[in-house]
């Protein structure tokens, strides 16, 4: 995909993230016009030697005042002959505010990190299952629940339908983990449905994934964490009333976990992980035990009214509800470089298992739910239910909804590693806003997780905590990720006619076609049930991204170098060329303009500052009425008509309409001058003065800010009180 | 009282407004230093003549393309030599958004007035008249029945004590007439209670008379809309339910009237105010002819149940409300240089005119609705009821509600003049923000106008627009400004001794002691029925003011003329001197510091400007990595290291910090320098594409603003698209 205009590119590293993506290489075309630019520049003046140190030898055994306290510690360190390295002090801000913001922020999320420290951890396989499987292992808690909440519309009676909705579901559970099988060793650096359709598929495609796959992480929050809670309100039936709050601290906590970096933390997950899988087991095998007790006999369910007829519509929405189920398989083919060497075949034998896991717990569970003729309840969830009947009493149902919950909300972590990586990837191709490039101090992605949180917080508290409203918007974004993931395969293996392409072709090609009809029907299906704002959001977020290239785009173009005309390597070009079109000093013809107010010591300043640039200098003053301008004037010949002055009178009393005006106009008369406008700053130490000043300076700096060839220099004088 | 370090000055003039005040002339010592500098000045460089015509003679035949609709139109019109006059389009702002805010405003308050159009109207008597009386003579409007709603809360047995009452304010009001009286030819250019207290007592009793006057103000607005609407829902019950919104209404439409300008206007005072003493003298009429017809015998009162005892501070505080029909005495001694000469003669006869009509109306009404048994009711004004009983039929009720409601109205637009006038003055002074000095495009004070709204709105809006519930409140502020004018007065003779000062001295302390009894029963008596709010609100203002000039005269002496030191007079000082000290263009010691992110046309062009000023330069560039670091100084090896570079790594990849720190660790290592930190500034043209970039620029600038010596250049960069 067209990476060359948002920096970084192939060379940088595919799918490595790294903190220096914020500054990408220059081309070699860039080196060459760079070098023709430095042939022909000839400084002004007397450069000559820098008056200070710039090593800060002197410096270190004299530290500065305003940072007493920090007086034996070195901010800087000398490393290489022009280099330093700043030490962790140095980046405290310098505002008693900033400092104690800066203090509490650490307080919480923990001391800044050396970009030294990016881990590129490698994961054993028993490791990395629970880290991998925890999103798609926990769906199953909600998974069948949602596919019997549709069914039992049309009555107890069409209960029995989960069954053979269950067997096509494994099915495609088989086909689809198949084909991203064969997704990992062709990506061994990694294969997320972004990448993957990017580059087969196109930019657009690639971005349809991501879209996709961006509503999937909001949502994969909103609902763990529903779910989670609900499993929690079920044991505990007193906290129904607290859901929303208890999710919003939930993500919060999410939030927060994740802004301190929980990377050491991967262990973290191995244990609910596991826990989960054992209880649901447990679960499984004490309810098939008493189910063979007697000869596998359905307990009928309790007889539900229908709402409305069993219609093939009907069966379609319960068969996409139980899809989401399958979110969370492609967590292994995006982390394939995490695992140990051989990377793609310890990741793809990972898969096998995940998949196999989950086949195993969601055809179990809904096989049991029937037998045991449970029907869904808003109070309690499906497997809540299934749990207080298998273990009526001891500790054991408690267990189990607390690995519920546990593994819910490593799912939604899960998100919360993924989104940020994924927003970082379409930042460095220059889809998403550059903010998301940055690591923040603890070497997360703070962006990135805050926007997560944001996101995933509106949509939980907007349908107020409810899973099953969510499930309608959540399959979409899923399966369009997974479609095109493994269209991109298609056209992979069709490409690259490697060893058995044309059976490995097959074998995406069927998972493509099996993800899109799931993709089409949960369209088609829910789409009155709420589908719609995700059909509806791809295509707006897909624009919004090539709108957001393009922009990157055109900026590049701008700021692009290129090389001075011909005319300009001479001694000084007369000729009026463009407004800041100059890039040699020797281009540079200066005026510099005073504006001055009244003459005190902040005034005179920053006459005395523009008269040492030694460049021809104008002062102007805006007078109210024509007898201040003549009293102005016999203060200026008091002082000695040092600089010229020009007089406005403004006889409406604006000040800063008539000076941007009347600059502008300056310039309109010799396009070719760079004016330089400079301003003397009363700098308050208090912010509580600021009301009583008219901040004339930043009002003048906002309206100059729009003419081409003005540059404004604040002069600032600072009062002590 | 102190105006030396405010500015102004009675040099100044005195009570005149003028557009200038913003910039108070010179005292001579600061032109003497003036001269002494500029005696030393030797500017650097070669600043010879301007290349570019500041009179803009060339430009006027080539208007700027930006303007293309104002081409026709020239912005700047040459008057002397040195001198440009701005045209009224000149003051548009260069936005398209701000031009639209401007059109709108000029669409609500008309186009723009020029400075000469400051009127400084004379007035006849009998137009000053109305326009002065406005405010006093509305008071009767809710002033007796203020003074009988604590009266009935002993039952309508005690409503017959509002006679001796009335017959005390009576007594009040002339001496408190007669006070005044003296002082309009003692203070011919004005005599506001803040100038007079402040010349006479000092600075903070005059101070308390401008916190009391403020309050006052406030208040009035607030009472006289709240009455004007009551008498309007007495007339109309079914508009009960709307008086807040009515109420807020009618101060947006002060407002904008204000805003606007209402100073043609003066004539719009004279019908109301004597359609409303002809209403309500026709009422006294009728109402007294038929009193006369059944011999002067008074009807009982409805019986009324008595809530308390008849003590004697439910008579203070009945005294205490009454008195509020006396608001507005001041205007005239606050107006007379815009009376026609003799000024203080017309004015002190305006002066008895208003008296004597105040104590007609005032005794006339009190008089006969103790005759014709009125007692105050909730949903109707008692002059409402008076109205009805004597005009049972025909328009006349209609029209005497219809003028009440009217003068109530000039009364709160008085407050609206005199307002933004007082905080004028105390801005001269330096009392409070200069803002205050500022005079709109419509010649209006407008901050003071909207100040006055804000503040009227919530208070009416937090008392629900009860007439009833705010008068505790006006008496105080009222009574306070009184009494310190007129003890102000008794020391103006003491001082002056004049002819006949004795007698006089004797009459301003009397009205000085009344004032003064009716403030002390008004703040004690009605303290906890919210005096207390003014008790404390007065000190709390006076304090505040007192902060405020302390801020200015600090700021005053800070940015003060100071000669030179004699070392500076030299051709190089080599000394370090304090930082910002510098008066003299030889005393600037330059270092120029150019941060650079990454290699591209925007820093380009800030190295190249850098570089044209010709002094001794430094590059700085902040790489998150080693490995970056490298990277970035191979391409300026490549631009061929054109300017000295300094790599600072971060490896926490804070970049506005440790440069911050850096430029403050340079600083202390030579803190004689002058650091100007050049910032390549890309400016974009669309507001929606901010949040795709850092603004960084702006982080770097507020981080630099708190250190000493450094100076911030934006190079702009600006992005057609």
């Amino acid at each position: 995909m067209a990476r060359e205009e948002g920096g970084g590119g192939e060379a940088q590293g595919g799918t490595v993230v790294t903190p220096s993506a914020e500054f990408p290489p220059l081309a070699e075309a860039e080196l060459a016009t760079l070098r023709g630019i430095g042939a022909r520049w000839r400084p002004g003046g007397r450069p000559g030697e820098l008056p200070v140190d710039p090593t800060l030898g002197r410096y270190r055994r004299r530290p500065p005042s305003r940072f007493g306290r920090l007086a034996p510690i070195e901010l800087f360190k000398v490393e290489e002959p022009d280099e330093l390295v700043a030490t962790e002090p140095a980046n405290l801000p310098g505002s008693r505010w900033g400092r104690a913001v800066t203090r509490l922020r650490r307080a919480l999320f923990g001391p800044p990190l050396s970009s030294a420290a990016v881990l590129y951890e490698r994961m054993r396989k028993l490791v990395a299952l629970p880290i991998l499987s925890s999103d798609l292992l926990s769906s199953v808690a909600y998974g069948p629940e949602a596919m019997l909440s549709v069914l039992v519309l049309a009555g107890s009676g069409s209960l029995g339908l989960s069954l053979p909705l269950a067997a096509a579901l494994v099915v495609l559970m088989i086909a689809v983990g198949l084909s991203y099988r064969q997704t990992i060793p062709a990506y061994p650096h990694g294969a997320g449905s972004y990448i993957v359709a990017g580059d087969n598929l196109g930019v657009t495609p690639g971005l349809a994934a991501a879209a996709g796959l961006m509503l999937d992480y909001v949502l994969t929050v909103s609902v763990s964490v529903a779910a989670g809670v609900h499993a929690v309100t079920s044991a505990l039936p007193g906290l129904t009333w607290a859901t929303v709050p208890l999710g919003v601290l939930v993500i919060a906590v999410l939030l927060a976990g994740n802004l301190r970096g929980v990377r050491t933390a991967g262990n973290i997950f191995v244990l609910p992980t596991y826990a989960f899988v054992v209880a649901v087991l447990a679960v499984l095998a004490v309810g098939y035990l008493r189910a063979a007790g007697r000869g596998f006999a359905p307990v009928p369910p309790p007889t539900v009214p229908a709402a409305e007829g069993v219609g093939l519509l009907l069966v379609l929405r319960a068969f996409a509800s139980g899809a989401v189920s399958m979110t969370g398989i492609e967590a292994v083919s995006n982390a394939v470089p995490a695992f140990r060497p051989t990377e793609w075949r310890n990741a793809r034998t990972t898969l096998g298992w995940m998949v196999t896991m989950l086949v195993v717990l969601f055809a179990g569970l809904t096989v049991l739910i029937h037998l045991a003729g449970l029907v869904p309840r808003p109070d309690e969830t499906v497997l809540s239910q299934l749990g207080r009947l298998t273990f009526p009493t001891g500790p054991w149902y408690a267990l189990l909804q607390v690995t519920t919950a546990l593994i819910l909300l490593l799912a939604a972590n899960t998100a919360f590693n993924d989104f940020p990586r994924l927003l970082f990837f379409m930042a460095r191709d220059g889809h998403a806003p550059r903010r998301f490039l940055h690591m923040g101090d603890r070497l997360a992605f703070s962006n990135g997780l805050v926007a997560l949180a944001v996101a995933a917080t509106v949509v939980f508290v907007a349908f107020g905590g409810h899973t099953e409203a969510l499930i309608p918007l959540y399959a979409v974004g899923v399966f369009l990720a997974f479609t095109l993931s493994q269209a991109g395969m298609v056209v992979h293996w069709r490409r690259r006619r490697g060893r058995g392409w044309r059976h490995r072709l097959v074998l995406n090609a069927l998972g493509a076609t099996l993800s899109g009809l799931v993709l089409l029907t949960a369209a088609v299906a829910k789409f009155t049930e709420g589908a719609w704002v995700v059909v509806v959001a791809v295509p707006l977020l897909v624009l919004l991204f090539h709108r957001i290239h393009r922009h990157y785009a055109t900026l590049h173009r701008a700021l692009a170098l290129h090389r001075p005309p011909a005319a300009g390597a001479g001694p000084a070009p007369t000729g009026a060329g463009p407004a800041e079109g100059e890039e040699l000093p020797q281009q540079v013809r200066h005026l510099v303009v005073v504006p001055v107010a009244r003459l005190n010591r902040a005034s005179l300043r920053a006459l005395a500052y523009a008269a040492s640039l030694g460049q021809p200098t104008l002062a102007v003053h805006i007078a109210p009425e024509e007898a201040e301008a003549d009293r102005f004037r016999e203060q200026w010949r008091a002082w000695g008509d040092q600089v010229r002055l020009e007089t406005i009178v403004s006889p409406y009393r604006a000040v800063i309409g008539p000076l941007a005006h009347y600059l502008e106009a300056l310039h309109a008369s010799r396009p070719e001058l760079t004016l330089t406008v400079i301003v003397p700053e009363v700098v308050l130490r208090r912010r509580r003065h600021r009301p009583l000043h008219s901040r004339a300076e930043q009002r003048l700096r906002t309206a100059l800010r729009p003419l081409p060839g003005v540059v404004v220099t604040s002069v600032p004088v600072h009062i002590a009180e």
